[in-house]
């Protein structure tokens, strides 16, 4: 057979050595049939020089494949297809590519205390979805019935846009949103468009686990920066790469330390990306709970160049289970998340979009906020005050003024994944936070959810605590 | 600075607040430059006087900016922009990437005539989806309130199984099937598991436009497979790529032909992917709607070896705006696709599969399936009679046994992208064939759409077209 019949693809970028996908290649190329039994295979360096690869690489591909069987001959005399190959039924199931890993992830612990990202629906709120689901199916939306803009509908874009200037000064016109399913698809579109493998992307240290795991997907270079009291150290991450693509940032409540980002860091970080081209992904995940003090404004507020992606969810604000987050993309990007969004899953929901669309314009959607800020208010009073009855000398807490869940800092000794296990023994969720540092040296800490937990199973679960730490 | 060179427009009308609006106001001016660093913003007595309004808005207002380190001195005795601000911002934003390609959709294209994927909701449907919402709401599931397992509800998944079980011949597990949101998602996830950059994956030519463009962003080498009155020729993909990694087919209609995958072709199709160690990604997009003769059971079903993923949707069978499809996966792929449905956005939404759930097992979707089957039917014979009786010179309709549209081939010496248009002009959707052709020599015809158009309009869009043509 002529070298350049036999066309083997090579990726110098994959994780496969060269010769390992000659090798590949060949027994493919074999097992298929495209070389029959007999046949001959081109000479080694007329492959190589089809190929663009060293020799060598396809003479060990050649003395694996004849050490195995599949051929016969002297390599340099002329290698053939073996005629009594190995029966393909005998083949194993062809190999899976390794899976990304699986990062812990609320969905594993159900309705158990204090699992976090759980919400409370009460029946004000359930009675008024009934009937606005009524309303909608009753005069089915056209949308309703065919395909429609994979930006989600212009109505609700419009509510989200008026919300989002009023409550977190982002600015923005509806046409720079885009409606997700969730904040994770916003953030995995956004690393599907702007990261090419190899990219430097700043992530905060210690971080959240599920978009640290789509940066790797992504083929990103995970740029640790480290967190202090004043949020990410932005000089660090410029000390650490100067050039990175990306930087994804939890501004107005660090995930998981719950630090707000200064003024002054803001300012930096804007002052850097403009410098750079960097794009900065601003995660505003649970800023509509605050309990006290006027929060800061979004970072995508202050940014006068459009360097910021604005993501948020209502998974939080309503319930997760509904599946809907937005993107306030700057112009510059709009086109391309709508053509990644396309192809992921072409839009949302129509149904869900017009249900939250009249929930938010005829002022439900506020209405149950205030509800719920002062519900979630009175769960995080509960599970503070049950903490330190039952594990004062334990673990030290701090009362956030914002969001659905605290931090427990254990005391000294005390390590986080073992108290964790304990606790889970007993049918407490208590995600330790360790796991989630990279480079900085970690705390030994319990994340705590207080949100849809009602105030004495959260009592129970302090005490039932306490007892796996005794 | 004077307070009368600081002109902040105050609409009293609007929505935010006056205090507000000075305080945007002023950040804006602080931030574009308009008042420099170091400046000195004017007396708050002065700008209230300036503005007509109450000075204790421009006190709360300078505070505002005071705390959020915008100005800084004390209120009163003068207030000055902060010195370590960024310089005004005025460099154009980053580059963004060149967005993918953008493929036609029939989200483009609304509820026009004959625009594809359209569906029929009939009263009965309506009322059943409003009863199984409101008692889903009723007490709501908790999976509904925190976060769930990215194949989505064990109940939906058992009930898939059961039907593809029954309806078409599959062989699944419920552990088997991943709920997505549609069968884009289901095909997207599938690609990112499986195609490095550079992997060859076979292509119907012509073929399905939405998933050659995700081939395409996958980095994929796209091998195209001509089609004939057996489908996809399975040894000329051989003889082009007999090391693919992948196949993507639609047997049981092909895209856009319509042409069903013979017994034999699926047998040769099987032994490749066995022999390759490759696999075989079928899209069973439109196989419920059969009006004459038996379908062929699906690849899946007569898959010994496990290459075979099944993909499928209840967008067409109920309606595109629900989005909801699935993937049923050999066990070798289960856990990288579930990671990576985790990072792209969690799991489905919980309301919307429970009442698939209940709507399945409850007998209502067979019973919708009957009742749309006969309407599809009527809508497929009403287009029929109106081509035939406006546009028998025109061109040649073959009158599908499944499915939601037809295909029309046109008179020879007829360009059908400059018919789409001419039809376009008239309000009426004709999606033209020959760009779905990669290398094959493209055939000049027309996608029409029944499904979801009344009789009536069907005809006047005949009509419509006739003139188009004239």
């Amino acid at each position: 057979m002529e070298a350049d019949l036999l066309l083997i693809p090579i990726d110098r970028a994959g994780p496969e050595p060269v010769l390992r996908q000659v090798y590949l290649g060949l027994r493919r190329a074999i097992l298929s049939g495209a070389i029959p039994a007999g046949g001959r295979l081109p000479p080694t360096r007329a492959l190589a020089a089809r190929l663009g690869i060293a020799r060598n690489s396809v003479v060990a591909a050649y003395e694996q494949l004849l050490a195995e069987g599949f051929i016969e001959g002297r390599v340099g005399a002329g290698s053939f297809v073996s005629r009594d190959l190995p029966e393909p039924l005998d083949l194993p199931p062809p190999a899976a590519p390794p899976p990304p890993p699986v990062v812990p992830h609320a969905g594993q612990y159900g309705a158990a205390p204090f699992n976090t990202g759980r919400c409370t629906l009460d029946d004000r709120t359930l009675q008024v979805w009934r009937s606005l689901t009524s309303r909608r199916l009753a005069r089915p939306d056209p949308a309703l019935l065919g395909y429609a803009d994979p930006s989600g509908s212009a109505a609700l874009r419009g509510a989200i846009a008026r919300y989002l200037r009023a409550a977190r000064a982002v600015r923005c016109e509806p046409e720079q949103v885009v409606v997700t399913a969730g904040a994770q698809q916003a953030i995995d579109l956004v690393l599907r468009v702007l990261l090419r493998p190899g990219d430097a992307a700043w992530f905060e240290d210690p971080g959240y686990p599920a978009v640290r795991a789509a940066l790797a997907a992504a083929g990103a270079r995970i740029v640790p920066v480290p967190v202090d009291a004043q949020g990410m150290d932005v000089a660090a991450g410029i000390a650490a790469a100067p050039e990175a693509r990306l930087a994804y940032v939890t501004p107005s409540s660090q995930y998981p330390l719950g630090v707000v980002l200064s003024m002054a860091r803001r300012m930096e970080l804007l002052a850097w990306a403009h410098r750079a081209g960097a794009w900065l992904l601003e995660d505003d995940y649970d800023s509509e709970f605050r309990y006290a003090g006027r929060p800061l404004a979004s970072l995508q507020g202050i940014d006068a160049a459009g360097r910021v992606i604005y993501v948020g969810t209502f998974s939080k604000v309503l319930f997760p289970g509904l599946r809907l987050g937005y993107a306030v993309l700057p112009p510059a990007l709009l086109e391309a998340v709508r053509s990644v969004r396309l192809l992921s899953d072409w839009h949302p929901a129509a149904l869900q979009e017009g249900v939250v669309t009249d929930f938010i314009e005829e002022g439900h959607f506020a209405q149950h906020l205030r509800r719920m800020r002062q519900h979630y208010r009175g769960t995080r009073d509960a599970l503070v005050t049950a903490l330190r009855e039952h594990l004062a000398d334990m673990l030290e807490v701090e009362v956030p003024d914002q969001g659905m869940k605290l931090l427990a800092r254990l005391r000294p000794g005390l390590a986080d994944q073992a108290v964790a296990e304990a606790a889970a023994r007993r049918g407490v969720i208590a995600r330790p936070v360790s796991p989630m540092f990279l480079a900085a040296p970690p705390i030994q800490a319990l994340m705590l959810g207080f949100s849809g937990h009602e105030p004495g199973s959260l009592r129970w679960a302090a005490r039932e605590l306490a007892r796996a730490l005794a």
